[in-house]
């Protein structure tokens, strides 16, 4: 579609507890344009809101084409939120955010819909659409990191829930009765296969007198967290902690993986996320014959495609922009 | 409807391994007349299948039309099958069952179009058109007896999955690397929380010497298997080992309603199978606040229905004869 005053456009928008990232993007899934600025979270809602609004209007500026020509804007956020009403109850990496109005508040200001999900639910929307599960009518998005986030689409469209909290899957018991988890409630899947279960791991390993590369590594760095980047790189070289550990997380994202094929039998399974970014395909090699293996129906278990995520940083703006032409054409 | 010659009926059919029923459904949901026989299911599938036409046939009769006011007729048949092409795979229960065209064979005898799925699927959707979760959209079914069976529906419609598996929850791994499952793998929520696994464990304790009631129950019982109403007799009198073992299956399938909440986030749960049938609301009781507490969105929780089905033995005739009217709608 050409630029032409006639063309109509959608502006997709991440914004996370860090960044704001939006871009203007056409029917083919194409960015025009895009622009990035810092949240600066800790000025409080208000503020963020007036970032996010002048952040869609730079994008609108970078791709060349005029506010007139924006039929609305997705945003991705956060959870958990309200899709519907367009609130964001409350988001443990925004202080101060309780039950904001935040598509009314950015309607207002920009003049156009705005309809908000969750971030995670839009990547794997974003990732269905225009990324690794391209086609695909029936796809789970697993992304391992800090926790474990998900997405689930069923029949093409985003499966929300009946109280707007599907695709928690993070927090799916594999283990019971495992370690605690960030959530209060033990064996969750990220109690035993995200990166914070992982550095868990390798700290109390370190802490027993195991040797690893990773001891080294970690000196300096801020809060000695660490990295995804850091544990691919001690994956890759064979440290034997670290490979153990690792190897252990993988073995529990198979099953939980399986939990999830076993209940909802999807076509695709699509895992970003940290883990996956640093280490690529070789992360889920270990994952994928522990998900076949643990599905009750093994006809065809090999078209369930397991893949890594394609769209980087762009998915959640790309699933945001699908997911506004969807709520625009069933409005 | 009257039963003028111009009403049209749909007939649905439950077959098993052990009986095969089948009735008249009116549009309303109403049995107007059924039949029941043994399946004989070692005389093999063309005798089978002749015993189900029979039995639609003789159903017809007792409910006083003629095979020319029906519509269709849905079966529900143990899995796994394909419910598109019509064609059982194969089925543990039915001996000499592989590849066989149920549906076309059943509408060459019958002269009407037949749909067949899953037996368990079509209770749960029986349960959500005409029982416990009636007027609800999104319902989870999970019905535990010898194994654990499941059906889900979605936005009011059976969600059958990309290769026609959903819904096995039984097989979702809710304890890594715990008990050995009938399925060859471990953990999975039949493991821990079937009567067959809450029989396992009985017989654990006796032979460890523990003292029960159910010893002197079950002696001279067939094969003196475990039954749900024995079960139910002992728990109800309050034996200390099947208390303690009965408690155990009923936390696990907490964490198993939990796992599915945070994926799929349904409306109504509803638990049927032989347990609930034998002891009733009182099984659920300690189920609900672990499903509750494990579930991580506890915004309106309690409006999560988690109830006992209604509909017994008519679940899947009631289901098959909604889905056959279902497809016959969308043919």
């Amino acid at each position: 579609m050409a630029k032409g005053s006639a063309a109509k456009y959608v502006v997709g928008m991440d914004m996370g507890g860090t960044k704001i990232l939006a871009g203007v993007v056409d029917e083919s899934g194409k960015i025009l344009g895009s622009y990035k600025r810092a949240t600066k979270a800790y000025a409080g809602p208000d503020e963020v809101i007036d970032r996010m609004a002048k952040t869609v209007e730079d994008a609108v500026k970078r791709a060349g084409v005029s506010m007139s020509q924006i039929e609305a804007v997705g945003c991705g956020a956060p959870g958990p939120l309200d899709p519907d009403k367009g609130i964001i109850w409350h988001t443990p990496n925004l202080p101060g955010w309780n039950n904001v109005p935040l598509a009314d508040m950015l309607e207002d200001r920009l003049g156009v819909p705005v309809f908000i999900e969750n971030d995670v639910n839009l990547g794997t929307l974003g990732e269905c659409a225009l990324g690794a599960a391209k086609g695909a009518q029936d796809v789970v998005g697993i992304f391992p990191g800090t926790g474990i986030g998900g997405g689930l689409v069923l029949d093409g469209r985003l499966r929300q829930g009946f109280r707007k909290n599907a695709a928690e899957l993070g927090h799916m018991v594999i283990m019971a009765d495992g370690p605690y988890c960030g959530c209060g409630k033990r064996g969750c899947a990220e109690s035993v296969a995200s990166r914070t279960a992982i550095e868990r791991d390798i700290r109390a390993g370190l802490a027993a007198g195991r040797k690893s590369m990773i001891a080294d590594m970690i000196k300096g760095e801020r809060g000695e967290r660490i990295t995804s980047g850091a544990l691919a790189q001690a994956y890759q070289a064979g440290d034997p902690l670290v490979t153990e550990i690792i190897s252990r997380a993988q073995y529990n994202l198979g099953l939980l993986t399986s939990a999830i094929i076993n209940l909802v039998d999807p076509e695709v399974i699509v895992f970003g996320g940290g883990l996956v970014e640093a280490m690529g395909d070789e992360f889920l090699e270990p994952i994928r014959p522990v998900a076949y293996q643990y599905s009750l129906n093994q006809r065809d278990i090999e078209d369930l495609k397991i893949v890594p995520a394609k769209l980087g940083d762009n998915a959640a703006l790309l699933g945001a922009a699908v997911y506004a032409r969807d709520r625009l054409a069933r409005k």
